[in-house]
């Protein structure tokens, strides 16, 4: 006899939301009922589960006692304003939006420090980092052993979807604008977004620096457990619908074992590695993958103890969706 | 009475050739004959020039006695083939191809380097770097008294142009056909360059670094001056026309000092420095124009010794074609 767990998904029609509840039906997450919430404009949609269409409700009159397990893919604030009358309820919960503080939430990869699951009391809280974050981690958790790692410098560019469906129907209305001629007028992006690279995600604080590099460097510090690694981060809009890419370089304070890289790279679990010579790319590799991409593994043109790499991986799936529900998988073990 | 000279350019047809004359003109560079070169199978074409077209004819037939200057504006192959017909006769040359050594044709950017020039002999041999190194030479000079320098990364996201006119097209191509709906065969890049990011710029080397990437590193530290400056660096293609962006992390010694780094980017020539909070990207900034923009100056997120800047130049114009005229305009005082 098997067992199943009641579950909410709070963000339904958004695009992690609904890839995660896809992915649930994909890799048979033993689900009893389902609930679908969203904010009220988009409730009444419908959202596909299992060959049936579950309808989306209102997430304010949701009762969080009818579920063992919510995942909050909304936005920040819809996380602030529901997870303690989850918990309260007796929910235990898996949070995409960064709201959550470490200390009550702490973020987990499965890949990379899945060890912290083991210390959580119920109702459950943890937090599944932002698609970079948990993109390098995946990366980052079988060279750490290699590496006496100083210093990471990451130029992130990131897929439009990043920024939800009218960022990607608006790099495809500018495309079309100017491949026949006629006059482009920005309106999701402030600027020309097509065949064009934007080299700031959101607006940057006083220092200069995103939410999206802060939560970063924050996020991989904690997920790595190494608080005090220094972090170099530049998160760049692409003209690229879906996929993250990353160019990395690792630097160790002595020369790095390329032979021993690679090998730990082919062996690690959510890693596919890409022939040397060869690359990766976000179209044509790791779209609708659920696997990390990485390619160019080399050492500095004329510094061994430098180490690059280029990752890529698809943003709301592998980045997002996939990694909440590898969490949840974890969880279900002691969930009842 | 004003002094005027005699010119050639080869490869006139190509994207850099073309600007090149197109600058002489702006500049009023005081040309006299201008002859208009190219391989065969480009010859017979017409390039304008002061309100005429003038004829491209075959290099191979071409006396070198005729001019005083000749810019080599075609690959490698035709500057390894004509330079010592053209210094035999006694001409001077500066070559965009990177094909010389640097003892026989050094590097110059004139914003970094022009004292260079002085300590050469007639007839005069200097090389114009790559876009790449060009760029970063301009924003780099200027810092150098400001930083203890111990490492330069760049993520340097190249446009297609870079590659020649076919590349420009088939980006063009592969961007219809995907908004069409059509199958896409890809043609001159060997999988799909349209919304896409491919993390290699020409075949690697047995140790993964690309030829544009080792001559950047060459360039860089030769019109620096600084043999043995760390440089790490990545060329990527990006799905961009025109306009090569590059995200620059410096490493110094001890606390950068952002107030005088500013003011030397404001001070510096062929520096435009974007205000705060904002960006430039290489369309609706760098495309078209005779600066290299800058932006996004910051220090590390907790790194005060870091200093991270953003990028953009026109490849085919500041980066190769202006900065060659440049170059010939302090040459010229010097050449008859």
């Amino acid at each position: 006899m098997s067992q199943s767990f009641d579950i909410a998904v709070i963000g339904a029609t958004g695009t992690v939301g609904e890839t995660l509840v896809q992915i649930l039906e994909e890799r048979d997450f033993p689900v009893g009922n389902l609930h679908l919430l969203a904010s009220s404009e988009s409730a009444g949609h419908s959202v596909p589960f299992r060959g049936k269409n579950v309808r989306v409700r209102e997430v304010d009159e949701f009762d969080f006692s009818k579920v063992q397990l919510v995942f909050f893919a909304a936005g920040p604030a819809v996380t602030l304003s529901f997870a303690s009358r989850a918990t309260a309820a007796g929910c235990s919960l898996i949070d995409l939006s960064g709201a959550l503080p470490a200390d009550q939430a702490p973020q987990v990869v499965p890949e990379a420090n899945a060890q912290v699951l083991a210390g959580l009391k119920k109702p459950f809280q943890v937090s599944s980092p932002s698609p970079s974050a948990t993109t390098l981690a995946v990366v980052l958790a079988p060279l750490l052993g290699l590496l006496d790692l100083q210093r990471v410098n990451v130029t992130a560019s990131l897929a439009v979807s990043a920024q939800g469906r009218e960022a990607v129907t608006e790099l495809a209305r500018q495309t079309a604008e100017l491949l026949n001629v006629r006059p482009l007028e920005p309106s999701f992006f402030d600027r020309q977004m097509a065949f064009n690279l934007l080299a700031q995600v959101g607006k940057p604080d006083e220092n200069g620096h995103t939410l999206l590099e802060k939560r970063l460097v924050r996020e991989l510090r904690q997920v790595m457990a190494l608080p005090s690694l220094k972090i170099s981060v530049t998160c760049i809009q692409a003209p690229v619908f879906f996929g993250d890419s990353f160019n990395v370089t690792l630097q160790s304070a002595s020369a790095v074992d390329l032979v021993k890289v690679n090998a730990a790279l082919e062996d690690a679990p959510g890693i596919e590695l890409v022939e040397a010579g060869d690359y990766p790319t976000p179209v044509g590799d790791a779209v609708g993958q659920d696997v990390v991409y990485v390619g160019r593994v080399r050492a500095g043109i004329d510094d061994p103890s430098e180490l690059n790499v280029w990752l890529t991986s698809d943003n709301v799936r592998k980045g997002a969706a996939l990694n909440a529900v590898q969490v949840a998988e974890l969880l279900i073990k002691d969930l009842l």
